[in-house]
Order: structure tokens, then sequence, then C-alpha cells
């Protein structure tokens, strides 16, 4: 192998993929990047065994080869490097040599035969979706998957590609989010997928600026995923098992609902959240009908027995009738979190049943929060 | 105590003393913030019995009094209050209630009289110094001083103050830093003291743009140190012991010198680092003289038996005959990226004498680097 290529773009491609890499693993050589020219290109690939990452980049190729060296060092070697010209040549003796300005470096390289294939997904139903929409519906879903792995398949989105509507799901037994986004270009047939949510978070963080829309293909025989950007692909295994049927948890009524600024509500919930982290999470909520020329109001409250109690009020359009709910701080922090601008929702009936945070305008986005028992 | 100020001052004036607040300690009473009202103004003190810091910002006081509380908890409570007017008011069951906009919050205090005294430096030499001087000396000592605590004296910065000069010096036995700084009031005395190495960072950070000088007042009788900015004060504890005679280890002469440009040699020394790491620190440098039309080198090396090697060149204006040393690549690190720019001298007299880093163009700043002892 002989090549050169731009420090700066190296650097960037090692970047996307160098976080695939394993850190640490029974299998020394996934902590290596894969460097191989590719029909005139240089290709970097790594992969963890869960998640496949390969990029692409500009490069004149004398003599086609390839190997792997050790991920982080080339990395950070290449980042050390000015913004010059850089000359690759792989040796017999499998040693890498790159010379950049007045640097010269060489590592030893492990051969690239010996490293895991990237899997390919070539069958499947492929999709392609608008880059905000995607970007939007994984961050509004993604922080209620659950983190621990005593049910893995809740470490999952449940995606349904269905027409030209992707709906991401994900619950961790405490809450559960749903999103609905429009595909771009629409399904051949209905698939259900369940994507590990740090797949998705990976995705959503290598979308960058040049991206329009991003490619999706499910291949549900051999259990993978293939996200297709501008000259990178992620290849991602599928979660085996069977998601919840969440649609049943959605509460189909409500008795009282309240209409609250977003960034008012979300003030109010992280000042609670202060006093409530010290006293079990527990934020209680009061939703008080107006009547005549009094608004409506929402009342938020936490107390912690040691440091004391702190409450905010906020005017609220509130129909139905007085209710109260709990909720445990760092949920409620979360989805005002990712909705964080326009009115939300609150919808409840009773405090011992799920509330429902939706922003208004909208049907795309419904949130579903169990409550907390407390005394009231 | 019953008064009201801006949300905006009282969250500024408790970042400033906030971290002078034990965070876990024996005397629970120094994790909380000192409130009190002192001639017209809001006066808020904590200290962890090693650093006292005091701040005062405006107020309007109808009632004047004192409590302590949780400085963690009102820290984050005032900062996630809109910026309006804030009321507080202290109840004979000592309870600190307080209002913003519609948010509303009580704390159980814990009565003023328990807290520590806050030191008073009242006696001793008083100095002035230029801001943007002391930071500068500050940040070119500070990483210098030793982090572990079996030399105590190490973990501090001798300080010099004699006429119009305050001389500031760290080692911590593989390195010595020395700083010279003009005072702009001078000393009335020749004094010496041990600064806590944390006292002077934690002094750094707290000068904003709007300090232009910093009155220093050391009481030695005491031990103590007062640091006076504007509206803020830091009293510290100075340290007790002696420090090495440090002026005998800086070599007084040198048989080689190599003059290269700061910014190169950091960029060399960062890219050698990262093989050095995995390579024991070595990080070694060689001086080649010019000759006729060929420029002097400085070569910059550094091997690590697993993963590889690195090498990078710089023009260099060497004096002297060709000579070769060896330094933690640590070490070259630190002291590169605070001069970090214009040009920089090295001069050694063989491989197993102390190097000498030093800027060029001023005398005020002279490094002592350890060699290691490698295998050429």
């Amino acid at each position: 192998m002989r090549l050169s290529c731009l420090q700066e773009n190296l650097s960037k491609g090692l970047a996307i993929v160098g976080r695939a890499a394993a850190s640490r693993s029974t299998l020394p050589i996934t902590s290596n990047v894969l460097v191989a020219t590719d029909e005139g290109r240089l290709k970097l690939s790594a992969t963890n065994l869960e998640i496949a990452v390969s990029c692409w980049i500009g490069a004149k190729i004398e003599e086609e080869g390839a190997t792997t060296v050790p991920a982080k060092l080339l990395t950070e070697f290449i980042g050390s490097l000015p913004n010059d010209k850089i000359e690759m040549a792989l040796s017999a003796k499998k040693i890498l040599t790159m010379k950049c300005a007045r640097f010269e470096a060489r590592m030893t390289g492990v051969d690239a035969r010996d490293f895991p294939p990237i899997p390919r997904v070539e069958n499947g139903v492929a999709v392609k979706v608008d880059v905000a929409e995607f970007k939007k519906g994984v961050a509004r879903v993604v922080f209620a998957a659950a983190t621990d792995e005593s049910r893995p398949v809740l470490t999952g989105i449940d995606a349904l590609f269905e027409g030209s509507v992707l709906t991401l799901a994900a619950a961790d037994g405490f809450r559960l989010a749903v999103y609905k986004m429009p595909l771009a270009e629409a399904a051949s047939q209905k698939v259900k997928a369940i994507i590990p949510a740090k797949t998705l978070s990976e995705v959503s963080r290598l979308l960058s600026d040049g991206d329009e829309s991003i490619g999706i293909t499910v291949d549900t025989q051999k259990s993978q995923i293939l996200f297709k950007l501008k000259n990178v692909e992620l290849v991602s295994q599928l979660l085996q098992g069977a998601f919840p049927q969440y649609s049943q948890i959605i509460p189909q009524s409500h008795t009282t609902r309240a209409v609250v600024e977003t960034p008012a509500f979300l003030m109010a919930a992280r000042t609670a959240q202060i006093f409530a982290r010290d006293g079990g999470g527990i934020v209680r909520l009061i939703m008080t009908p107006g009547g005549g020329k009094t608004p409506g109001r929402l009342s938020i409250t936490a107390r912690s027995e040691e440091i004391g109690e702190d409450q905010a009020e906020l005017d609220a359009a509130v129909s139905g009738e007085e209710a109260k709910i709990a909720f445990n701080g760092k949920y409620l922090l979360d989805v005002l979190g990712v909705i964080s601008e326009g009115q939300v929702a609150l919808e409840v009936t009773g405090p011992s049943s799920p509330g429902v945070i939706r922003p208004v305008g909208t049907d795309n986005y419904v949130h579903v929060v169990m409550p907390m028992f407390v005394q009231w």
C-alpha cells in the first residue's frame, strides 16, 4: 500500500469511525482501525462487533493494500500533525510509515485479513428520511430507553416502517416516548425492527451539515440495519425479542388538561429538581382551572426534609377539574428538555394514572410518564 | 434579616465564594455559605478552613441579620431562577425564605454564630501586582508544584517579596519553575512565604476583567495571606517549613543552546507524547549545529516497543556542540504549553545534567527539567 491524502480529511475520517472501535475487548484487533484502498479512495473502518462504521476519503492511491493499526493512537497522531499532505506506505514487514511535513512515524500493523469482516446489508427494505426529522425524532425517544440490561429489548428503540411513516418508540418501564416521522422514500413493505438506542445516538452524532437525507436499509433476515450517509456507512446488529405492545399504555382520555409555555415549565422543573433530588425525586404538580378573570394555574413543588422546599407557579390554560399528580423530577426534566420550546400539554386522569405530555400544535410526539405514589 | 438583590449579582457572588466551601468535611457547617448584611451590602462567605473567600454584592437591606445555608443548594437554586429581583427574609425559626418572580423557596438555615470565623489579615507587608502579570506568573509556575503530599512544602509556591519584585518558584523534585514579576506597589520589607499552589490557582481564577491590580498582604506572624480584589477577598493559610534552596539547582552555564519557535516545538512535543506515553514517557531530543548553508536542527523522537515510533525535526539556531538529552514528555509539554508563543531556548550540558528551558527575549522565567537516563 502506498498513498497520499490530506491531514484534514484523514483526521475527520478517523474521528468518524474511531468511536466504533472497541476500547476494551477480548478480541484485541477490534481496537484497531482498518485502513484500506478502495476503488481510488481510502476506506477507514472500525467495529466493536455490534456496530461497524466505515468512511471513505479522497486519496491519491499509488499502490493498493490494507492494514490495521491501533485506532486511538492513529487518531491522536494524525490529529497532532499540521494540515499538510500525508504520505503513507506499508512495508513488507507490516510497518506503516507516515510522513507529513517534517514529521515521520512508524506503526506496527496487524494483518487486515485478521480484521472482523464488516457486514454488508444489500437486501431488505430500504427507505430515506430527512436528516432534520431523523435527528429530532431520535432526540425525543432515545433518552426513554432503558440503560440497564435486565430487559435487553428495552435498551432498544422499536422502529416500525409502514408506508411513508417511521414510528420510533422507547420505554424503560417508567415512561414511554413515541415519535412519528415522515419517510422521504416510503417503505415497500411493512417492517419492524428493534434498533439499539446507542446505534441511533451514534448515527445522529455522525450526521453533518453535508447530509440532507439518510438511507436506511433493514434486513430482518440477517437481523442487521444499514444507515447510509454521504461517504459514511454504519451497520448495526438489531436486537432480538418482542418489544412491549405500547399502544395500549397510552391513555386514550383524560379528565384534566393543562397547557403551559414549555420554557417556563422547564425552568420550574429544573428548580424543583434541585430540591427533589434530595427528597426521593418527587416533584408535585397541581393543576387548578381558572374562573372569571383568574387564569388557570399549574403549581410545581418539591420538598426535602433536610434542606427545604420550593414552589413555582405558572399561568396555565386548564380544562377539566382540579388535579394532582407527582412525577420523578428527572423524567419531567428529560421530556421538557427535548421539547424545549412552544407550548406543552399535560393530560392526567387522577394521581395514580399515567400522565401524558405532548407538544401543542402537532400530534407526532407523545410521552407517557408513570406517576409516583405520594401522600398529598 | 430582610433584603432584596438582583438574581444576576447573587448568582455571580455565589459562584465566586462557592468553590471555597468544603464538599466533604467533618465540620458540616463548612459546606454552608454565610449570608450576612454588612454595611449596606450583602456579604457572602465560604471556607474550607484552609481558604476563605468573601464577596460583597449590592443589596437593599431592610433588616440586618445573618444565616448560613448549604452552599451547593443555594448556588444551584439561585442559578435556576430568572434574572429578576430576589427577596430574602429570615424567620425567627431560622427559615430563609426567598421569592423571585413566581418562585418561592424555603431553606433551613444554621446559625451564623456557629460558622467558623473568617480570618482577618490587617497587619503585615502589603504590596500590589498588576493582574495580567499575576495571572501569567501563576500559570508559569503553578503546574510545577508537587501534587502528592509526601513533602507538603513542595505543594506550595515559594514567594519572595523584595523591593519591587515578586519571585515565585515551584518544584516537585523533577523540575523547577521560577518567575519574577514587578510589583506595582513595592514591599516595605523583604518577606518570604510559601503559598499553597491551590490558593494561587483559585486567586487567578477569581480575577475578572474588572480587576486591574490585586492587593496582597502577608502576615508571617499569623501565617496567613490576604488577596484583595474588587469586592472579593481571599484569605489563605501559608505552608510551614523550609522551601529548598533552589537557586543552586539552576545551571549557571551550558555547552549547547538551541533556539526554536515555541509553537513548532510544542506541536512536536505533543506528537511525541502520544508515542512516549506507552513507552515510559521518554522523549529524546537531539540538537545538531548547522554548518555552511545547512541550518541547525532539533530532532524530537519517541518510541514504544508495542506501537511504533515517531520523529519530528525543527530548524534550530544551535550554538555549541551536538548534544542529546531525554525528558519526560509530560514535563516538556507542560512548560512549552505555558510559554506557548515566541521563541524558546533549550540549554544543556550533556545527557545527565538538568536541561534549562526559557523564553527568548526576556529573563523573567526559567524552567529546569531533570533529564531521564536512557540508552542512546
